[in-house]
């Protein structure tokens, strides 16, 4: 997300000055070498209080660390955002942090593959990706206003949400897709090996997300669990439903229900 | 399927005469238009009289009456097979229909998408596909041979497995993967509709294959009805130990699941 970021401004905002702060050097290094920062810190506060604008482009459960390392260095006028993909926790912790300023918001750029690393960034990763902002009743207008515009810059649609809706819609959309995913990847380990030789496309697509990183998915699914649970019920009410449907083998009930669901991802898609 | 077929042996097999027979005559023409087919009939059995290789491209359950209308106009030297995507039930009709000859042999060729018809056939789609072909011991070894042979033909790898063993495999690696598909998109049409601008990569390819046929799929599930009901209790049971992992907010056994289903993807795309 982090590198993505650099590489899209250095081509959408090439006089913009950009910095770094990364947990390992020889990320700071690689910046570096790829001309992709003009500056880098030994510490995160060193890059925070040279910025006016700050993006926290880390897994959901280490932001307040990296937050509260950096808040006696940013200004009032320094915007400060994050990238994480739950959003009602952490910007409680965050709002709360840099409260004395009122210069944070949230966003989520839904965009992101199951690969991570600097090897995985590329410069038109947001470009038409949805970024959803989440301000709350203690945002500064001026403070959405620049993180918004942060987002548009590199080619991102933007759209304005709260928190808590954000992440009932994420749980849906995204957190439990990826349940599903490994669930089925998990379906298919404890049978017959001989059974793998025939997982083609369908397979592939269906678990793709599966191969995302376990430690910042087990932070995010850990962080929107009330919202993850509920809508995984509802996923176990409609299991059982399409359950009852094949043992009383309704074919006709069958096709009705696959084809509202043929109809309704169109619908969907076209909405997306 | 049957579009893809033709267009894969004229590329491959450039001397071997192609007829065909469609229950909507416009279908013929395009072929013809198209040069895809050297002759065609007004009906199946006229088709197949003139043929040394017969492939049943249908819905599972459309190929018990066409097979009946051909099955006086094979003879014991044309090779019969079909691509369906179940198995046991089409084979035991299939075999039974053509027992005078014992020249039929079932196939399923584990490829095509979720668009289907002539305008979604491509020349290549069997390439590097696997293709399992599923003898029985009422199976004549030259039929097996000459079967197995039109789909490396086209390109595509080969394995032979019983008719029930591919049932079982094809419900968690093929069949449980769309009701999953279907499922998630209901979840998500069920919910506010703002919340569709936010289906992302993640959702379109985790459910991509639920806008595929409602008529094919309901056909398939309904024939390998048992064994999905039964890959579908075992998925049920595995999503019932998430939730319990959720409730507990256990983020290490959250993190060892899911760890265990990106290492277990890796290990079964590389055998397949």
């Amino acid at each position: 997300m982090g590198g993505s970021l650099l590489m899209a401004l250095r081509r959408h905002s090439p006089n913009t000055k950009l910095g770094a702060w990364a947990r390992r050097e020889e990320v700071i290094d690689e910046l570096r070498t790829r001309q992709l920062i003009d500056f880098g810190g030994a510490t995160a506060s060193d890059v925070a209080a040279e910025s006016g604008m700050v993006v926290l482009c880390l897994p959901v459960d280490r932001m307040r660390e990296v937050a509260e390392s950096i808040k006696d260095a940013v200004s009032p006028t320094t915007w400060v955002t994050d990238v994480g993909s739950v959003k009602q926790p952490v910007v409680e912790v965050l709002e709360n942090i840099f409260r004395p300023h009122g210069n944070f918001v949230g966003s989520h750029p839904m965009c992101g593959s199951e690969e991570a690393g600097l090897g995985a960034a590329r410069a038109d990763l947001y470009v038409n990706a949805l970024c959803v902002v989440t301000p709350t009743p203690n945002s500064r207008a001026d403070a959405v206003r620049a993180v918004s515009g942060l987002w548009s810059a590199v080619g991102a649609r933007v759209c304005a949400m709260a928190p808590a809706d954000h992440d009932r819609a994420a749980a849906v959309v995204s957190h439990v897709p990826h349940v599903a995913a490994a669930l089925l990847t998990e379906l298919v380990g404890g049978e017959d090996t001989r059974f793998r030789k025939m997982c083609a496309g369908g397979f592939r697509d269906t678990t793709r997300i599966a191969s995302g990183s376990p430690d910042l998915w087990a932070a995010i699914l850990s962080s929107n669990r009330s919202e993850v649970a509920a809508a995984l019920e509802k996923l176990d009410i409609l299991l059982g439903r399409l359950r009852e449907i094949l043992e009383k083998d309704d074919t006709e009930a069958l096709r009705s229900f696959l084809a509202g669901a043929a109809r309704r991802r169109g619908e969907i898609l076209s909405a997306s």
